[in-house]
């Protein structure tokens, strides 16, 4: 029995946080036949520049969109890891950036604290694609869709001219992640 | 006091559907000061090539993220049609496309059935375009964010490259729900 899977996704506006979560959502259901829901709520932190996406993703149907515990947290600002860090299941997966936020290590969770923007940075010479190097992170680390099915979400997401990055970065973010699910926490 | 608005945009995979709503989530909490939620759901209807998004915009805070009968519903296959038109609110608002879709007239439910598909083919050759035409039709005819709102976030959402051309969809859009609008029912 597969156990429901609940990831938020936190930053800030314009890091691509909702397409992470939506090529996610698809690669689960379109490519491993899944069920997802994926939403975004928008309030005051919104304005505030904030930007946080939920999908739950289980073999089962699922009815209520909302994560309040995650399994699986993303935070890419430091903001997003101060406000959602307390929220995570004990025995959860915390992911972040070296870079974009200082860690506080006693949360009780397993930790990923990787060096996306700083190699995409080096790879890209900016910081575009880091949402879809912390998805291909995310993917090796949770093994929750397989690599073939995000490749073919992210690959029908972008046109050509974008394809070839996009997919570089998914893998980049893919061998940051194995190298950290290998080594010991 | 608001009513709290709940549309339903609906269609099929590569229609952009999902834009549009995050669009217009975007357009009614970071320029209309409102809150809103923005959800999908996936599922076996998503492999059949189905895709429908949410989105429940109002001035005080939204808890829970799926609309069950809209207010507004967005139609733009007749599949999604078939499937979702008898879950409008009586005295709700059915958009849909002339090309796509033929209606039966007996929902009890203001119509807004417009050539969305043809005026965009026929400006810009393709049929790119249709989900922030429909838009821009959903805004004229309900009122819910304001023009400017909506190209701030659509213009906010776009590179340049694709920026000119998506406003002027914006535009065709409000400019067919406008004259719905205006019309008799």
């Amino acid at each position: 029995m597969m156990e429901k899977c609940r990831l938020v996704f936190s930053g800030s506006g314009g890091q691509g946080i909702i397409t992470a979560a939506i090529l996610l959502a698809e690669a689960a259901v379109l490519h491993e036949g899944l069920n997802a829901v994926q939403s975004q709520s928008y309030g005051a932190q919104a304005r505030g520049g904030a930007a946080r996406s939920d999908v739950i993703i289980w073999d089962k149907p699922v009815y209520y969109p909302k994560v309040i515990q995650p399994n699986v947290l993303v935070c890419l600002t430091q903001t997003a890891y101060n406000k959602y860090h307390p929220t995570i299941r004990p025995g959860g997966l915390l992911i972040t950036d070296t870079a974009l936020v200082k860690v506080d290590k006693s949360a009780e969770a397993r930790l990923a604290w990787l060096p996306f923007q700083d190699q995409i940075k080096q790879e890209m010479g900016n910081a575009r694609g880091l949402n879809i190097c912390v998805l291909g992170a995310v993917a090796a680390l949770t093994q929750i869709v397989s690599i073939p099915s995000l490749e073919s979400a992210v690959a029908g997401r972008f046109d050509e001219r974008f394809r070839e990055a996009n997919l570089k970065a998914l893998h980049m973010g893919i061998a940051l992640g194995s190298q950290r699910s290998s080594a010991s926490v």
